[in-house]
């Protein structure tokens, strides 16, 4: 089987979806599910399998409805304010007489003879006899047999989901158990040589399972019962044989990943032997490396390896067979209009599926598009929206306002954009801000001080994080936030003095001890993006010192935040790189101090919105200060502070 | 403790919320819920008890971005299309030395000494050499450390709902457990004398015990761990000892019922021993007997004993205080506008809470409010919407707009409406339309044929059955319709012929053989409601036979559908009444046949609206009509054919 292939077909996602769907649909697939019969209050959530009918009458007697007498209303016919009648009172025991009745509470069964109850408080009692003062209508006050439900009526019909109330319908009707769909039993298969199954047994090179897991979460969360198997090394005849024994068990088959057209790639062959490949190859971004298969008439769907390219194909195709084989309608969340804050540049001839934040900023809402890896599981636990990019477009202009479909259940009235230089304080703000609001959450893009100040001016930020040094005039951030938003309805506000300075490995091995040893052929450095913060700072004092960048090995190597400079030092992929004292600490490493230098937040909230609020109160509180500084290297003196901007519209200026 | 009591206080609805929040804030109840740990792929939907950070960045290593050969990147600064430079190819067994590369898959780890990945489209391998045109700088296609995920960075905050993405970020990131806020035990404990726990058994004046069902059910669905106890009978010292006990185990406690403030109505005693009471009675409707109450730091809430009721009030202060317990937020499903197909009158000084049908007519979405009753489980099953009448109005008028709350997952799109007379074979159609269509259900309002024809009119139904006789001419409902609905945007379709007449008990023991044995005095008549075409076949017959209504027992009580009229010959209600064949052979009764009559259906669509589409196929289906005339006593001969309206839009007149 050693061989190179090619897909079979490179369909477009509705094309393959079409196919898909109409090729189970004739294969029976989606007709009656088979049903398991459970106790009806075991059936929460559970998708009935056939219409319910009621057994019994609801209520199953004629009932008293008011407290009063029950009478036969022939009896009262004539009796009037002017001509009171009297009706001899019977005790329960005693049979009906013409001209008797009884005492009844609400709820009691109406005695036999009787047909109409008159309320207590229309009667009155005189001794062994009740005086009435008006005729009653027949059924007068009485809860007659089936007024809620009637027996044989339908309670639930055929293959809907079972609520609580339903449960309190079908038992009140006489059904003890019921039908319902039996959940699909979803085989997921992961397969690579890669793969181990433990965190224990990682070396470079190998990669943790976690893939199947996901996917059998997913499956569980559609409603399947997930069977997950161990893993299955990249060899054809081990995956066939694995593929057909969960054939004989499941209703459903997933194999994750082979599922390209490689050397070592045995997922499409294995399918074509065990039975029909209907789709090898989708024209999506991520996730191309689809398989489609029918094998003894069951759907066999091979996924992508990478974690972002299995999520979104296991939502396109392995979502929709399990759902419509439960007969439950695919969910269509309504789409939220949004601003895209950048461009985003697309391919033409693929359906490009692009993971976004979203934030409602001065009543605008703004979709902040994620770091696009296929492998980025970060992208997909940090999104809040997907927006899908057509296959005849090159891309969208930042500002375009388009249909964003919601993942899950955060509003974007609930997102706190913050947009600019990152700072691991901003995950404990963050913390402080869904603690207080109960609702709000914070989501980081860190796209540096600059990038942060131009997201504020175009309203698509609520946050921005800046250090900016002005070299005239010594002083930080609030020139440059003055000159780059002249006049702009923001506050400056002061959050912490932190430390920046070299992060080296443990113990410093290389002597580092300024920034000039960077220039050592030796040594290799990670740097930060242009228009970070700490990347101006460098370049600053690299100029100060008069070093040449050119002269420094790994000065192109630009890494997003702090953090990740400290991971590059851990892993000893770099010597050194300038970063807060308080990565070096996170990671155990050295730290030589550089500079002290003042980090603030430019807020962007309109006056009359508690949010802003919010954040200023959290950074004046002494939790926060404690737990900012035991990351260690911050000074939170003064923190909350109102710096600048508002043009008096904050009253609380301090 | 035999007495009559008061409600301690009746507080409008947002000020018992205020109150039971603010008490159980103050309380503590709300500060940190207890802990557990599990595993991290038996975590979705559950909650986080803290931040959750990362173990081990992600990737692990350095390893190469794309297929081709790893190098050193100083060894090849130079390297150009006019100067190529050679670099030794070294197995991966041997140490690296200058000059020298290692050939590379995407994933490996980069060999150590490597710092660059040099495309295999952009090198030549020429024997033991690699021949490369350009230099590589530092780190280029190389997948680094901590990219996706860099220890120590948070993975998911506190109280987040697990998901199956955050499952594989969580593993990836060398978490293996995680703790989880332990699910809350909530005690449901049903009270009352004439509640029983089996339909077995069930007699006259006891009530199978449903609720505690039902509640049990929403407390999981709220993310809480139900413990149903035993029935518990009204004995003040029992309920006590079941309500002590439960709060020694679990989190709190639900008792329904004796919440009123009757003689024997425990509730808020026993509370007031254990605790203290903070709210008896709310000014809603349905729903007033409500006890909260705070025993042992721990809320303890009676419920009223109706089901409506207890599921109003369970959603308003056990759900609220739930979900507060798992620091999630309370839902707020956005509401829908609707226009109000009927006046709902209300009562002043109470919050009224209405169930609603929604439909969407020509473009406009309607509301068709439910039953009121508060013992109606029906209503509960039926309702797609809640509508909140407040305390000020005295109620709402038709057509009047308002805000809807969705109950669940039915959109008002998905929803056809049938208003007018009643018809088993309706319930068959429902079951078709959402077979035919995946996502369409039927919601029907029995309120007769003119009411029917009144509903399509105003455009507040989509289908209107109809059987209605025009005595000039004999003819069944086109003339009707047409003197009703003139110039209308409607079809009229055939659905069947079916048999009415007089259902009487099994044996029909009174021998009963014509219409005019109904005004024997020793008989007692179940009527349908005015507008009915059955009533008004009815009067037509009384009135040609020349019988008195007035000398009919029984002609004043009315009922709304076959069913219930068959249901109370059944119970022994009633001897005799007017129906439909299928709803006497339904429940095993004897019919006597009094006329064969034209059941018909309007509808009401738009010309380009798919789903008058579907009813019209639907009807002529061959399985539609063996479903409805295994029925008995239908004939659907023709059925779908379109009799009347459309002004030519249908094109497949038949």
């Amino acid at each position: 089987m050693r061989k190179n292939k090619a897909y079979l077909n490179c369909l477009s996602r509705r094309q393959a979806q079409e196919l898909w769907r109409q090729s189970l649909e004739e294969s029976g697939y989606f007709a009656a599910p088979p049903a398991e019969a459970v106790a009806v209050d075991a059936a929460l959530g559970r998708v009935t399998a056939a219409s319910v009918y009621a057994k019994n009458s609801v209520p199953h007697y004629n009932g008293a409805a008011m407290d009063g007498i029950a009478v036969r209303a022939a009896d009262t016919f004539g009796a009037q304010e002017t001509a009171p009648r009297r009706l001899t009172l019977l005790s329960a025991a005693r049979p009906f007489e013409p001209g008797g009745c009884y005492m009844v509470d609400t709820g009691d069964a109406m005695p036999a003879g009787t047909n109409a109850v008159i309320m207590i408080e229309d009667i009155h009692i005189d001794g062994a006899a009740a005086e009435i003062t008006a005729a009653a209508t027949p059924w007068q006050h009485v809860r007659i047999i089936g007024e809620d439900i009637v027996a044989q009526e339908m309670i639930v019909p055929e293959y809907h989901v079972i609520t609580p109330v339903d449960i309190a319908a079908l038992l009140a009707a006489g059904l003890e158990t019921i039908e319902v769909v039996r959940k699909p039993r979803i085989a997921v298969i992961p397969t690579g040589d890669e793969l181990v199954a433990t965190s224990a047994e990682l070396k470079p090179g190998a990669i943790l399972d976690v893939n199947s897991h996901m996917l059998a979460a997913a499956v569980a969360a559609w409603g399947g019962e997930p069977v997950r198997l161990p893993i299955v090394r990249d060899n054809g005849q081990a995956i066939k044989q694995t593929v057909f024994a969960s054939l004989q068990t499941c209703d459903m088959v997933v194999i994750n990943a082979g599922t390209s057209a490689g050397r070592e790639d045995y997922t499409a062959d294995v399918l074509a032997e065990l039975g029909e490949v209907l789709v090898h190859g989708v024209a999506i971004k991520p996730g191309k490396p689809v398989v489609l298969a029918l094998c003894q008439g069951k759907p066999v769907i091979g996924l992508p390896g990478y974690p972002v390219s299995a999520m979104l194909t296991a939502e396109l195709f392995v979502r929709d067979a399990l759902l419509a084989r439960q007969k439950l309608p695919v969910p269509e969340p309504a789409p939220v209009e949004a601003a895209l804050v950048k461009q985003v540049a697309s391919a033409i001839g693929v359906e490009e599926y692009i993971r976004v934040s979203l934030g409602s900023i001065r009543g605008k809402t703004v979709a902040a598009p994620q770091a696009r890896g296929a492998g980025l599981i970060s992208s997909l636990t940090k999104a809040q929206g997907l927006i899908v990019v057509d296959e005849a477009s090159t891309g969208l202009a930042a500002g375009a306002v388009l249909p964003v479909t919601p993942l899950g259940r955060i509003r974007a009235a609930d997102t706190i954009l913050a947009v600019g230089s990152h700072d691991m304080a901003l995950d404990i703000l963050g913390v402080h801000l869904r603690r207080r609001s109960g609702n709000l959450s914070l989501a980081c893009a860190n796209v540096g001080s600059m990038g942060g100040m131009m997201a504020i001016r175009n309203n698509e930020a609520h946050i921005a994080g800046i250090h900016l040094l002005d070299a005239a005039t010594g002083q930080y951030n609030v020139s440059q936030v003055e000159k780059f938003l002249p006049g702009g309805d923001w506050l400056l506000v002061h959050m912490a003095m932190r430390q920046q300075g070299l992060i080296v490995p443990a113990g410093n091995p290389r002597g580092i001890t300024t920034l000039a040893d960077l220039a050592r052929p030796d040594l290799v450095f990670v740097n930060r993006q242009r228009g970070s913060g700490t990347r101006m700072l460098l370049d600053y004092r690299l100029g100060q010192a008069g070093i040449d960048p050119d002269a420094i090995t790994g000065y192109e190597k630009e890494v997003g935040t702090h953090m990740a400079v400290a991971a590059s030092v851990a892993a000893g992929a770099a010597d050194a790189g300038l970063g807060v004292q308080a990565a070096a600490l996170a990671l155990g490493l050295d730290f030589i101090p550089v500079a002290q230098e003042q980090y603030d937040l430019i807020l962007n909230f309109a006056a009359d919105d508690a949010r802003g609020q919010y954040i200023i109160e959290i950074l004046r509180s002494g939790e926060f200060r404690r737990e900012v500084e035991a990351l260690g290297g911050y000074d939170l003196e003064g923190a909350g502070r109102i710096i600048a901007g508002g043009s008096g519209k904050t009253a609380d200026r301090q």
